[in-house]
C-alpha cells in the first residue's frame, strides 16, 4: 500500500492495550500508550455469562489504569451503548479521569454518573464531529459515523510514532434517519496522510454484502401501519435506538396516532434525546400512559422495552397478564423490531408465543436493520484508510477472524494482521509491530453493591447449589468432654420435596447418628475430622440413593 | 372439499387427547380414544427449561393412562428422535402397555430399555410402512415419510368415528438418501376415502417454500472434501441423522479416507443403525479412534457429537483441550452439519470460537438442511389428505398458529381449525368437533434417580440459592430453661468471600447476638417467633449492606 507521510520512526512504539472486549462482546476498553501519556478508549461493561449465577453485570479489571494513573490524560468515548460506557461509574469512583463523548453519548454518561452521584466529581467535555482534543502526547480526532445508536464516533488517534484509526461500532449509512452519513471524506484524507494501524468493528465481518439503512425500516412501518388501520400498535425495540423511535413516532403522526413511549429504559433515553435536540417529537404526539384511555386503540401506538425477552420489561410484562396499565387482546399488533441477541432466543420466542396467545398478531420478521458493518463496509473502509497493520476488534474470536480474512485479502501482509487478547501489549512503529508484554487484566463481577466481592469460589458454590441443593447436618458437642450433646440435625433445601421423602430423610439421619457414634466409640474429638466424615458418608449415601450430589455442610456447635 | 366416505355418523365421538406437546418442544404423546379403546401415540420426554435448576429431564403425567389403564391398547411410535419416545422407560416401568413401531425406532426404543432394565416385561412389535395393527377399536396404519431420522412414520388411525392422519414428524424429500420416498399417494388414497382430522407437524410452518433435500448436503461434503485435501476432517451432528452420517462416509470413502465415530450416542446409534441395515458402510472405511494414529491426518475424517456445543460431548471437550485422544489444531477443518436449536447459540459459538482459536478452520453454514416440512409441503399434505378438521401439532403456539392460517388460506373453515391444549378432550364426529373436557396433564421433573421428587418448593429454593447463596443461623437453646448456651453462629455459602467480607460478616453476627438478646429479654421462648426475628432482621441488614437477597435458614438446636 502506498504510504505518503513519515512519522518518528526512530522513536518508541505506540502501546495498544486492550483491557477488555476480545474475548467477549462487551466490555470494551482499551489503553493507547506512548511514554508519560495513557489516552482510554471506551469503558463499558459486560452482561454475565449463564454460568454467573445471581450477577448483575461483570466490568473490567482497570488495574493497569491504577498503577499508571499520573500517566491517564483521559477517557474517550465512542458511542453511549452499555457495553462501551457502562462500567464508567465503577471506575470513575475510583480513578477521577476526565471523559470526552459526543452530545448524546455524553447525554447518556452523564444519566449514568446522576445516578452514581459521580456527576459534579467528574470531569467532562462534549466534544463535536470533527473536533479534536489534546491528551498529553495524543490528539484525538471524533470522526462521524453511523450505528444503531445517534452520535457514535470512530476516532483518529495521532501520536508521535503515527495514526491509529478506531472505528467503534458502525456501519455505513448513505442515508441515515438524523444527521449525517459516515464522514467517508475524512476517513479517506487520513489515509491518504498515512495510517499505522486500524481497529474496526468486527460484529458483523461474517456476513457478506452491506448492512441496510436504517431509513429502509421507516416504509416498512409505514406498510404496517396502513395495513393495520383497526388495531392498536405496539412496537418493541432496544430503548437507545433514537432513530427507530424517530420513525415509529413519524408513521404514527403520518397516520393519526398517538404515541406512548413505555419502559423506564426507553423513556429515560427518549427524554434524554429530546432534551439535546437529537429527535423531533411533533406537538400533541406523545401522550401519556394514562392518558390511552382517552383514545380508541387504532389511533395509538406503544413504543415500549421488552424486544429482547427480558423478564421485567415492559413488553413481558404485558405479555404475561402483569403489566398495571396494558392487557394485550386480539386488537393489537405487536412488532417486534430488533433481533434476538444470541442467548435471548427462548425468551423472546416465549413472549411471542404469549402474546399470539392472546389472540395478538405479532410481526418479527423484517422490521429491524443491524448497526454494524458487513463485509463490504469493512473493505470500503480499509480501502480508505489503507493502514500498514490491521487489529480487528469488537466481536468474539470468530468474528474477528472473519474480518482477519477479509484484510488478507484486501492485501495487508499476514504477518500485520493481529489477533490481540485482552492484556496484551502491542507496540507498534513504523517498522515493526508486535506484542510486547502482558499486563494485568480480568473480569470483576457486579451483585447488587458488591463489586468484586464474589469470585470463583462463591460461583463455584451457586453453581453446586443450583444443581442440587443444600443438606446441612448440624450437632452441638460438648466443649469439655467432646460428647455429642444435640444432634445430628438433617435440614435441606433445595434438594427433595422433605414430606414426599420421608423415608430418605430418616434413613439419611439413621446413617449420620450411626456416623457420630463411630467417632465417639473411636474417640476421635477433631472437628475437622468429624466434619470430613459426615460429609463423605452422607455424599455417598444420597448418591447412591438418588444419584444427586446436593452440597453437604456440617456445621458443629460447641456447646 | 369432497368427501366420498361416510362413517358412522350418529355414533359417539373420536376423542383426541394430548396429554402434551403442545405448549413446549418435546414431551410429545397423545391419546386417541373411542369408547373401550385407547390408543397412545409417542411417548417423548423434553429437556428443562433454563429456569429448572439441576433437571436432568422432564416426562409428560399419564395420570389420564393410569385412570383408564384397562383401556390402553398400546403405544404406537412415529420416530425414534427423544422428544417421540424419550419417557417410555418411564411411563413403561410403571404401566405395562405394547409398544409398536418401524425397525430404526424399535431398535433405538430396545437400547432405551435395555438400560432400564425393562426389555424383557415390554411387549415389542416392529412394523413395516403400509402395514397396519388393530388395537381395540382401531385399526392404525404405518405410512412411510421422510425426516431427519430414518424409518419416520405418519399414522394413519382409523376408528368407527373416522380417519385421522398424525404426520409425526416430517419432511416431503423426493429423493431421500436411504429408503424410499415419503407415501404421497397412500396419503391421497387415505384423502380421497375421506378424512376426518389431519394432526400436521407445525415446525417450519413460519418458512415459506420447500425443505432441501437431504441429498443435497452430499454433493456439498464433496466440495468440502475436495476443497480441503489436506487437512484433517471433524464433522459434528446430531447423533440420531444416520442418513448424515452415511452421507460423509460417502464422502469419506470417495476420497480415501477412513473415518472415526466418535461420542457415546452417535456410536450407539450407528451400531444400531448398521445391525438393522440402515446404513452402509464400505469394508475397511470405519476405524477405531486408538487407530488414528497410523494414518495420516488428511487421511481421517472424524463424525462426532456435540454439535450443539453440549458441554460434555466429544467436540466441546476437543474444542476445550480435555478430550483423551484428540486434540485441536491448524491441521483440522471442522465442519458443524447442524444449526443451533433455540437456547443452544451461545453455547455453539462458543465452541466455534475455541476451536478457531487453536487455528482449526471452521465450517458451520450450508452444511445442514431441516428435517421439518415448510409450508409448500404442509399445504401439499393438506392438499393430498383434504381434512374437515385440521390440529396443529409438533411445534410451539407460534408454529402451530401459522399452520392453522395456511389451514385456513387452503379452504378450511376457521371452526374447524384447532388450537387446542395438552388437557384438552377435542371429540370429533363427522357433523362436529369441540372440546368436550380436560383431563389432568403436567410436566413431572426427573432429576438423578428421583421422578417428581423435585416440584415447584424444591426449584424455587434452587432458584433462591443460585441467585445469591444462603446464609444459616445456628445457635443452641437450653431445652429447659430457653436459655442461649451456644451460637448464633453464622455460615455462609454461594453470599461472599467470607475473607474479605470480614466486617459484613462481623456485623453480622453483632446484630444476630442483639436479636437473641432482645428475644431473651422479652422473655420469648417460641422457636418460631425466635426464627422469624433472626430471619427479617438479617434479611434487611442484608440487604440495605448489599443489596442481595440470600435465603436466611435459621436453625436451633435443644441441649
Amino acid at each position: 500500500m502506498k504510504r505518503t507521510k513519515k512519522v518518528n520512526s526512530e522513536g518508541p512504539g505506540l502501546k495498544v492495550i486492550p483491557l477488555g472486549g476480545l474475548e467477549q462482546i462487551g466490555m470494551n476498553i482499551t489503553a493507547f500508550e506512548y511514554e508519560d501519556s495513557i489516552v482510554v478508549v471506551d469503558c463499558g461493561l459486560s452482561f454475565p455469562d449463564d454460568d454467573m449465577l445471581g450477577i448483575d453485570l461483570v466490568i473490567p479489571d482497570v488495574s493497569y489504569l491504577r498503577d499508571n494513573f499520573d500517566k491517564v490524560k483521559g477517557i474517550v468515548i465512542t458511542h453511549g451503548h452499555e457495553d462501551h460506557i457502562g462500567a464508567l461509574p465503577y471506575i470513575l469512583r475510583e480513578l477521577n479521569i476526565p471523559v470526552y463523548a459526543t452530545r448524546l453519548t455524553m447525554g447518556l454518561i452523564e444519566n449514568k454518573l446522576k445516578e452514581h452521584n459521580l456527576l459534579r466529581s467528574t470531569k467532562r467535555k462534549v466534544i463535536k464531529f470533527g473536533q479534536s482534543i489534546n491528551l498529553g502526547q495524543f490528539r484525538i480526532e471524533f470522526i462521524k459515523t453511523n450505528h444503531s445508536i445517534v452520535d457514535a464516533a470512530a476516532l483518529a488517534i495521532y501520536s508521535p510514532a503515527g495514526t491509529v484509526i478506531h472505528t467503534g461500532d458502525f456501519k455505513v449509512d448513505y442515508t441515515p434517519v438524523f444527521g449525517d452519513a459516515i464522514d467517508l471524506q475524512r476517513f479517506a484524507e487520513i489515509g491518504r496522510k498515512g495510517v499505522l494501524a486500524l481497529m474496526c468493528d468486527s460484529t458483523n465481518a461474517e456476513r457478506p454484502g452491506f448492512t441496510q439503512s436504517e431509513r429502509t425500516l421507516g416504509r416498512i412501518f409505514d406498510t404496517i401501519f396502513h395495513e393495520h388501520m383497526n388495531t392498536r400498535i405496539i412496537i418493541a425495540t432496544f430503548a437507545s435506538n433514537v432513530d427507530r423511535v424517530q420513525q415509529i413516532i413519524n408513521s404514527a403522526y403520518k397516520y393519526g396516532r398517538k404515541v406512548v413511549v413505555e419502559g423506564r429504559s426507553m423513556v429515560n433515553v427518549i427524554d434524554i434525546a429530546t432534551n439535546l435536540g437529537c429527535i423531533n417529537i411533533p406537538d400533541n404526539t406523545l401522550i401519556s400512559i394514562d392518558e390511552l384511555k382517552n383514545y380508541p386503540d387504532e389511533k395509538t401506538v406503544i413504543i415500549t422495552t421488552g424486544s429482547q425477552g427480558e423478564s421485567m420489561a415492559a413488553l413481558s410484562r404485558m405479555a404475561g397478564n402483569v403489566h398495571r396499565k396494558i392487557s394485550i387482546g386480539p386488537k393489537d399488533t405487536i412488532i417486534f423490531s430488533s433481533n434476538p441477541i444470541p442467548g435471548n432466543e427462548k425468551a423472546v420466542t416465549k413472549v411471542i408465543n404469549e402474546l399470539e396467545m392472546k389472540g395478538a398478531e405479532v410481526i418479527f420478521q423484517d422490521t429491524h436493520v443491524s448497526g454494524h458493518a458487513c463485509q463490504e463496509e469493512i473493505k470500503l473502509i480499509y480501502t480508505l484508510v489503507q493502514p500498514k497493520y490491521a487489529i480487528p476488534i469488537h466481536g468474539e474470536y470468530k468474528h474477528r477472524k472473519a474480518q482477519a480474512k477479509l484484510a488478507m485479502d484486501l492485501g495487508i501482509d499476514k504477518e500485520n494482521v493481529f489477533m490481540i487478547n485482552s492484556g496484551d501489549v502491542l507496540e507498534l512503529t513504523e517498522e515493526k509491530a508486535q506484542v510486547t508484554g502482558r499486563v494485568p487484566v480480568g473480569a470483576i463481577l457486579v451483585d447488587g453493591l458488591g463489586v468484586g466481592d464474589v469470585g470463583n469460589i462463591v460461583l463455584r458454590d451457586r453453581q453446586h447449589l443450583a444443581e442440587d441443593g443444600i443438606m446441612i447436618v448440624v450437632l452441638a458437642l460438648d466443649g469439655a468432654t467432646g460428647e455429642l450433646v444435640s444432634g445430628p440435625d438433617l435440614v435441606s433445601r433445595g434438594f427433595v420435596y422433605v414430606k414426599e421423602s420421608d423415608e430418605l430423610m430418616f434413613e439419611a439421619r439413621e446413617l449420620m447418628a450411626h456416623v457420630m457414634e463411630g467417632c465417639v466409640s473411636r474417640g476421635c474429638t477433631d472437628w475437622g475430622r468429624i466434619k470430613t466424615n459426615i460429609r463423605d458418608s452422607l455424599s455417598e449415601f444420597i448418591w447412591k440413593k438418588t444419584k444427586r450430589r446436593p452440597m453437604i455442610l456440617p456445621i458443629i456447635m460447641e456447646v
